[in-house]
C-alpha cells in the first residue's frame, strides 16, 4: 500500500522549518527508490539548502479520490489515501546523484531520460538531490460510501436524501506539441502515460 | 489568481511544528472565505491543538496541469499553479465557526449544507476550526511548453525528437449512492459538481 501510494502520486509536499520557527511546504516532484522518497529542487533556494542541512523534514503526498456525501455535514468527507514521511533528508552526490535524477524523470516522464538529453555538469551543480528514507512514515486511507449516524438514516427529513460518494482521478488530455514538434509522432513514452 | 487557485483546490497541506522541531503536513479541506483560508481538523489532533494555540503555519495549495516534456531531462518539469499562505491561525468559535463549517463544505460539496444536518454540539466540540490570514503569501504559475535551451533545439539529436505538454485534470466519474440510496434521484448538487 505504502509503495503503491507513492508509485501512483505525481507532486509530493515537502516542509522545512525556518530558524524562526516557521514551517514552509513546497510542492515538489519525487520518485520513490526501494525504501526512500527522491526528490530534488534548486540549489539557489534556501529551503532546499536547509533541507540538504539536515533540517528534518516531512513529505506527504496525497491521492484524492473521491468526495463523501454524507446525511450530516460532520461525516461529510473525502476519499484519499495518503502517506506522511518524517526524517532528515540527506544530499546526494555523484554517481547516485545521477541515478536519482534518472528514476524522478522515469516516475514524470517515463522512458524519457533516454531520450532527451541527461544533465550538464551546470546543470547538475544546480540541482539539489535529496534522500528521504521511508523508515519512518504513516499511512492514512479512507475508502467507502459515508459512514453515517444510524438516527439519521432513519430520519424521516435526513434519512430520505441521496448519499453517496462522487469519484475523483487524474485523467490526461491530449497532447500539445511545441511549436518545433507539430506533425511530429507523439512518441509512445508521453501516450502510454498514465497511472 | 490568487482568488481562483484557492477556489479551485479541494485539498490543502498544512504544516505545523512539533517541540522538537519536527514538521508535519497533513492534507485538510478547506475553503476560501475573502482574504482568509478556513479549515478544520479534529479537536483530538494533537497537530491541530497545536495550530490553535498558535503555532506558525504553511497552508499550500498546489493545482496540476501537466506534464511538460523538454528536450532536455533539466528543462522538463510540471505545469502548475500553487499558493503558499504563511501565518498563524485564528481558532474561530460561536457563530463564527458555525458560518466557516457551512463555507468548507460549500466549497466541498455546493448546496449540501441545506439539505444534510448540521453539526451537533457535541460534534462542534469535536471540529477545530480555523481561520489564516490571506495577507502573507506567494503565488507560483507555470504554464506552457518546454523551455528548451537554443542548443537543444537545434541539435541533430535532441532537436528532432516530439517535445511539448501532457495536460492533466481531475474530472468526476459517476456519483455510487449508498446502500440506502440506490434508485433515488442524484441531487443536482452532486451531478453539477464541476470545477
Amino acid at each position: 500500500m505504502l509503495h503503491e501510494i507513492l508509485d501512483s502520486g505525481l507532486v509530493a509536499h515537502v516542509a522545512v522549518v525556518d530558524d524562526d520557527g516557521q514551517p514552509y511546504v513546497i510542492p515538489v516532484a519525487y520518485a520513490r527508490d526501494g525504501d526512500s522518497v527522491l526528490f530534488h529542487g534548486s540549489t539557489a533556494s534556501r529551503l532546499f539548502r536547509g533541507l540538504a542541512d539536515g533540517r528534518p523534514t516531512c513529505l506527504t503526498v496525497t491521492l484524492l479520490d473521491g468526495v463523501v456525501f454524507a446525511r450530516s455535514a460532520f461525516n461529510s468527507s473525502m476519499n484519499y489515501r495518503s502517506v506522511v514521511v518524517l526524517g532528515v533528508a540527506e544530499r546526494l552526490t555523484g554517481d547516485e546523484e545521477l541515478a536519482a535524477l534518472e528514476r524522478i524523470a522515469d516516475h514524470l516522464t517515463p522512458g524519457r531520460w533516454t531520450q532527451a538529453r541527461q544533465p550538464s555538469p551546470k546543470e547538475r551543480a544546480a540541482t539539489l538531490t535529496l534522500r528521504l528514507s521511508l523508515d519512518e512514515c504513516s499511512i492514512k486511507v479512507r475508502t467507502g460510501g459515508p459512514n453515517d449516524d444510524d438516527e439519521d438514516v432513519q430520519d424521516p427529513v435526513y434519512g430520505s436524501i441521496w448519499a453517496g460518494t462522487l469519484p475523483l482521478r487524474e485523467v490526461f488530455g491530449t497532447p500539445v506539441p511545441d511549436q518545433y514538434s507539430a506533425g511530429r509522432a507523439v512518441p509512445a513514452s508521453v501516450q502510454a502515460w498514465e497511472r
